[in-house]
C-alpha cells in the first residue's frame, strides 16, 4: 500500500492546548506523523509519495468560502491585534444568543469553532492545506485503481464541519476526499470513522445527503468530546435519513465488544454497496491512549485491518487521532498491514 | 445612600483568565470591590450594611434549578476528575451541533457557558450567592422606601442568563432584584445597563416580557464582547416586543456622544413609568479601562448620576464591570454622589 506524506505537517506546531484549565503542549503534535512515517518505512508498507497540489477547488466543495478565508487570515488578524498567545476562541454563541458573524477576530474565532483546545498559529493554514492535498493525492491513487492507499494527514480532519474547526481539525480531509470520489463519477461513498471520538464534522457535512454514508464508532459523547453530537439517535435528515450510523461505547470497552459495532457497521456498508470506502483512521481506541477510554490492544489493529479488507472495496485511509505517540506507528501500520493481508 | 457589601466576595479569587491565547490574572479581582468600598467610606456616602440571607428562592425565579445545581457542584465535580487548573469550558455546542446537556463535567461546563475567560473555582458559588444577597438586601431598602441604595455586588451579574455563565458573571443580580420588585407588588421595573459591555444575560432573561424594560448602552458587539448579542435590531419578542433597547457605539466614543444614547434611554424610561429603576452600574466606559474603548472621564460619572436622579424613581444600583482598579472607586462613587446631588 502506498502512503502519501508531506513534511509540511511540521508547519503545524501549536504550543498551547487548553486542557483541564491549564495550557499544555498539544497532544496533537508533529511527532505523531513522524512516528507513523518511520513505522511505514520500517515495515516496508510500500512507497511513500509526496502530495500533489490540488488547489482550493476541492476544499470549496465542502467548506464555505468565508470559512476558508477565515482560516487563511486568522493568524495574521490575531497578530495584528497584538495578542500575546496563540489564537484560541474565548467567547461563542451560547444557547439563546445569535449565530451571527462578528467582525473582530475574537468574535470570528468563536463563530467558526466549537472547542478551545485547538489554537490557530503561524503555519496552521499551510499544514491544513497540505493535509488536504495528502488526502486528495491518496484518493487519486485509489480512484486510479489501487486497492488502497494511506493518506498520512496531519492535522486530522474528522471534527471539522463546513464552518467549524476544533478537536485539532481544520479541514475535513476525509469529507473532501469523499466529495472528490463523487465528483469523479462515484455514485456512493462510505466513510467509516474508527477514531475514539465521534466524527462530528463528517456527520454534519453529509447529514442531509444519501450519496455519502457516514458511520462512526466512538466513546459516548455524554462522557467525552465532542459532547454535543454523536448520539445513536442521529440517523440523518431529509435525503440523508438513514445514512448516518453512530455506535457509542462506555469506558473500558474492550475489542471484543467494540468489534460487534464494527460488524454492524460493516454489514451496513455491504448493504449500501459504495463505490469507495474511506476509513477515518484514529488509533486513540488504544488501551494506553492518554485522552481516551477504550481498551484495544496493538494486535487488535491487525484484526481490524483484516476485517476491513474483507469488504473488498477500494479503500482510502485518512489519518485522524491517536495520542500515545510511542504506540501510534505500530497501531496504525498494524491496521494497514492487516488490510494488506 | 446606603451601600450593601459582603466580604464573602473574597471567596471569588480565580487566578486564570483566558485572554489573548494565554492565561492571565483575572481583570475581575477582589481589589475592585475593596477599592470601591474604601471610596464609599472615604466619601462618607452613607452607611455600609451587610447583606441578609435570602436563600435560593429568589434565584430560582430567574435561573433554572439545574443551572443552580451545576454552579453549586461544578468545582467539586471538576476536582473529582483530577483536573490541574480552574474549571474553564473548552468545548461547546457549535453551530449545527446539539443543545443537549452532557453528563460529564467538561460537557456541562460548555453547555452552561458562552465564554472561556471566566473560570469556576473554589468559593465561586459562595461569592455568587453572597452577591445575590447583596443585591436583594439593597433592593429591600429601596422597596422599603429609600430613594436609592447601592448593591456592591461582586461577582457582577449582567452577562449571566437563565442558564449561562460568562463575562465574570454567574447569577444575574440585577435581574433577580427586578423580579423581587415585581414579586413584592411592582407592576413595571426598568433595568438600565450603563456598563461598557452589553448586558446580554439581562436582555435574554426578560426578552419576552413587558414587565421589565431592559436598556443597554454599550460597545458595538461586532467589535467587542459578548459578540453574539446586543445589536440594535434586538427589540424584544412576543409580549416583550418593544421592551428591549440596545444602543451601540464605536471605539473612542466620548461622553458627549454617549450621553445622547443615555438621553434616549432616559426618555424611554419616563414613557414606561416604572415603579422602580435598576442601574446595572459598570464603569468600564472609563477612558483608562484596560479592556474597553470608550472615553468617559471621571467627572462624567457625576453628570451621569445627576441625570439618573432627575428620573425621580426609586433606584437600585447593582455593581457590574470596571477594570481600571485605581479609578474604579472614584468613578463609581461619582455616579452615586452625582445621584445624591
Amino acid at each position: 500500500m502506498k502512503t502519501v506524506y508531506s513534511p509540511l505537517h511540521h508547519r503545524r506546531t501549536a504550543v498551547s492546548e487548553l486542557d483541564g484549565g491549564v495550557l499544555i503542549p498539544p497532544h496533537e503534535n508533529p511527532n505523531r506523523a513522524e512516528t507513523i512515517l518511520a513505522r511505514v518505512k520500517d515495515q516496508q508498507l510500500g512507497e511513500v509519495l509526496p502530495p500533489e497540489s490540488h488547489g482550493l477547488a476541492p476544499i470549496r466543495r465542502i467548506h464555505s468560502d468565508r470559512y476558508i478565508e477565515f482560516l487563511e487570515h486568522c493568524w495574521r488578524d490575531w497578530q495584528a491585534e497584538g495578542k500575546p498567545g496563540e489564537a484560541i476562541p474565548a467567547v461563542w454563541s451560547g444557547r439563546g444568543m445569535r449565530e451571527r458573524l462578528p467582525k473582530d477576530i475574537d468574535g470570528r474565532l468563536g463563530f467558526y469553532s466549537f472547542a478551545a483546545e485547538t489554537s490557530i498559529t503561524d503555519g496552521t493554514w499551510e499544514a491544513a492545506r497540505a493535509a488536504v492535498d495528502v488526502a486528495l493525492t491518496a484518493q487519486a491513487l485509489v480512484a486510479g485503481g489501487e486497492r488502497a492507499a494511506f493518506a498520512l494527514c496531519r492535522p486530522p480532519g474528522h471534527h471539522a464541519a463546513e464552518e467549524l474547526f476544533g478537536g485539532y481539525c481544520f479541514f475535513n480531509n476525509a469529507g473532501i476526499a469523499a466529495q472528490a470520489f463523487l465528483d469523479q463519477g462515484a455514485k456512493r461513498v462510505a466513510i467509516l470513522d474508527v477514531d475514539f471520538h465521534h466524527g462530528n464534522g463528517t456527520q454534519s457535512i453529509f447529514y442531509q445527503r444519501s450519496d455519502v454514508l457516514t458511520l462512526s464508532l466512538h466513546g459516548d459523547p455524554d462522557l467525552v468530546f465532542p459532547h454535543f453530537l454523536g448520539f445513536e439517535d442521529e440517523t440523518g435528515e431529509g435525503d440523508g435519513e438513514g445514512y448516518n450510523l453512530n455506535i457509542t461505547y462506555p469506558p473500558n470497552t474492550p475489542f471484543e465488544v467494540w468489534r460487534e459495532g464494527l460488524e454492524t457497521a460493516c454489514q451496513r456498508i455491504v448493504d449500501y454497496a459504495p463505490d469507495a470506502l474511506i476509513i477515518a483512521l484514529g488509533v486513540d481506541t488504544f488501551e494506553e491512549d492518554p485522552i481516551s477510554f477504550f481498551k484495544l490492544k496493538s494486535s487488535d489493529y491487525l484484526t481490524l485491518g483484516q476485517r476491513l479488507a474483507e469488504l473488498g472495496l477500494p479503500t482510502l485511509f485518512t489519518m485522524e487521532g491517536g495520542y500515545d505517540v510511542d504506540a501510534i506507528g505500530v497501531n496504525v501500520v498494524n491496521v494497514l498491514k492487516g488490510f494488506e493481508g
